[in-house]
């Protein structure tokens, strides 16, 4: 059986497969660039009035005289009028300076007399209040780098520059199946053996918090050919996500609908709790995983492991990895890796109650899950452990 | 003009409007729960093996003699047949144990001759391998408490009760209006005296950071009735945030436009750099926000006050606040709380360059926004600051 680091390294080695395309700016957002941004146009595109005052030329300026008011001109028009050195424009925020003028006086330091104005800004000098042509950047510079997170404020930088199309790498086409006959769907009355289905429920929450909706969603009984066709259905998925039927009982047929559909084992059972029978596979690029039933296992497996592979598409980083003192002593079995629900204070991160896989009571008050480390059994009240921090 | 302080609370002060509604379970991952839970059965519903084996009664074996298989059930199926205290049932994880059945030996540790059972765990004891019926929760216990974030396992955790719909707090619906004569839209060619619109791109991305999707966004000239048609249309939002148009200049009719729609100003401009002629009304529920068009101060006017008031309706708190050493020093005007592009590592952050309100670039390479106190004008490396993440 391999250890989590082992598991770690063979998915990280099988995502190979990223995918680029071309997405309109307003639905970039939260993606990460493929692709080099270069300026198509020098930012601002001309001289610009930071202020609402006079456009005026500084040089031309005798430092004292009125300025003649010959014209005005307002955000997103144009003057097409040369000013002259003892004349001024009324010019607002945005607009673009006139040819002549250099520099703007802001209202409140000015009078203005029959059409004249006076300018009482004692301080003025040549460039004042003026954004300058391409002062934020150049045309042809390179403003952003492949790989490079569109954060709102970089797609609102983008627009800015007028691009509107931009090379992102895509998120994964995420198939979930839910295996398990004693599943039945929440709503409906539960009857003698049976339990509720909620796995898709978590996962699909889960991937919903990475901003990523599953293709599908199929819900199949503990039958092979069942699984095998839910199976062969998705096959065109990036990564199809499995619960359920993973361990070597009678009536755990993942494994072997697995084998007839030619999904390769890459590996299969992890020195890990909860998750032990973990498995993971690939097909032609399609990434399978196989996660236990067990509800709180199943959600485990995803954020430590999936959320890597999907990150390896996105190439982001979607949970925060933090370390943190332990509140409390924990006793563990060695030579498996434990994951246990925590919650966390800036301090120290505790150990919730109800630790077992079938439990979720615990899970839905986690904001965290502690690693501790297979090889140790004691650890102490302040011990510093690995965080992945999942809220 | 009012501090950032009391722009914060006067904007949570008239944030009352909370909705409530009844989400799909399958739809409610993100939300805050409005009521409180209680489950609406024993979970698990029966005594289920946690693994594949035999169950037994306990008491019943006289610890050495080899017990008869009468039986197999399956997870998911119901052995209707009462077990007698020499008798065993071939059982699988997740199933429920049959009458006169109260421990579970593992497969592993027996062996079967003659459809008789051996056991062979030593450490065998009343109750092995049983998950017991109620012991994650009993019928009727308070499960969840209202204001409880709804993460992907608590999604799970309701699920496996059987629940499939819950009250949650409603996200806001929300309205972007962008103002501006000079804005034409990225993709089409600059032409004199325009620049690309970019606020609407920046502010749908940060929406979409928050799962919320706008209702409507527009673009408007910088005209009275124009504006005054998009706020009437949209009147019936919980928020309408408009960009542009803000100040006091004569083109800037978003003021005069909101007093002709009957929004009540609750103030207008703040002691702050960027967004000093930020805007605050209310309509009857509906809360107006007027944000200056240089896209850092919309932007920073976002993250700084409008997204405490999506918080107010969806209960959520979506950026962490934290406090950092500056990396740098810095000096600043007093009288003006600044608002700056930083950049985060774990021990301290940095004051990115460009910090002026029409440029984005250094603001997309930003993970944070530093806030520098309104009354300090020299801040020096090693200074802690509050800092806002915002990635």
């Amino acid at each position: 059986m391999i250890n989590i680091h082992e598991a770690e390294k063979l998915i990280l080695d099988n995502c190979s497969a990223e995918k680029i395309e071309l997405l309109p700016l307003h639905k970039a957002g939260g993606y990460v660039l493929a692709e080099q941004i270069k300026a198509p146009i020098d930012s601002p595109p001309y001289d610009q009035s930071a202020m609402d005052g006079y456009a005026f030329s500084f040089d031309g300026w005798d430092g004292q005289s009125d300025l003649q008011v010959t014209g005005e001109v307002q955000a997103g028009e144009f003057l097409n009028q040369e000013i002259k050195s003892n004349e001024a424009v009324r010019i607002f925020t945005g607009a673009e300076l006139p040819a002549g003028t250099d520099t703007v006086v802001i209202q409140e330091l000015t009078t203005l007399n029959n059409m004249h104005v006076h300018i009482e800004d004692k301080m003025i000098s040549k460039g004042k209040n003026v954004r300058l042509k391409a002062s934020q950047t150049k045309k042809g510079n390179n403003v952003l780098s492949s790989n490079h997170f569109l954060s709102p404020a970089s797609v609102s930088f983008l627009a800015s520059l007028g691009i509107d199309l931009v090379k992102v790498f895509s998120k994964p086409c995420i198939s979930i199946i839910v295996t398990g006959k004693e599943l039945i769907k929440p709503g409906q009355e539960v009857t003698k053996g049976k339990i509720y289905e909620s796995n898709s429920y978590g996962l699909v929450a889960a991937l919903e918090q990475l901003y990523i909706s599953p293709v599908s969603v199929e819900v199949t009984d503990d039958d092979e050919m069942q699984i095998m066709n839910a199976v062969t259905r998705q096959l065109n998925s990036d990564i199809i996500i499995l619960t359920g039927g993973v361990s070597v009982g009678d009536y755990d047929f993942v494994f072997s609908a697995l084998e007839k559909c030619e999904v390769t084992k890459i590996f299969h059972k992890v020195k890990q709790k909860p998750g032990k029978p973990f498995y993971f596979g690939r097909h032609h690029n399609t990434l399978v995983f196989g996660l236990p039933g067990n509800p709180a296992s199943a959600l485990t497996c995803f954020y430590k492991y999936i959320v890597n592979a999907i990150g390896s598409f996105t190439k982001r980083e979607y949970f925060k990895k933090t370390k943190l003192p332990l509140a409390e002593d924990y006793l563990k079995k060695p030579k498996l890796t434990y994951f246990l629900k925590g919650k966390s204070t800036a301090e120290a991160v505790s150990i919730l109650n109800n630790q077992e896989s079938y439990m979720m009571n615990s899970f839905a008050d986690a904001d965290c899950i502690i690693e501790l480390d297979e090889d140790k059994e004691q650890f102490h009240k302040g011990d510093i452990v690995p965080v992945l921090m999942i809220i």
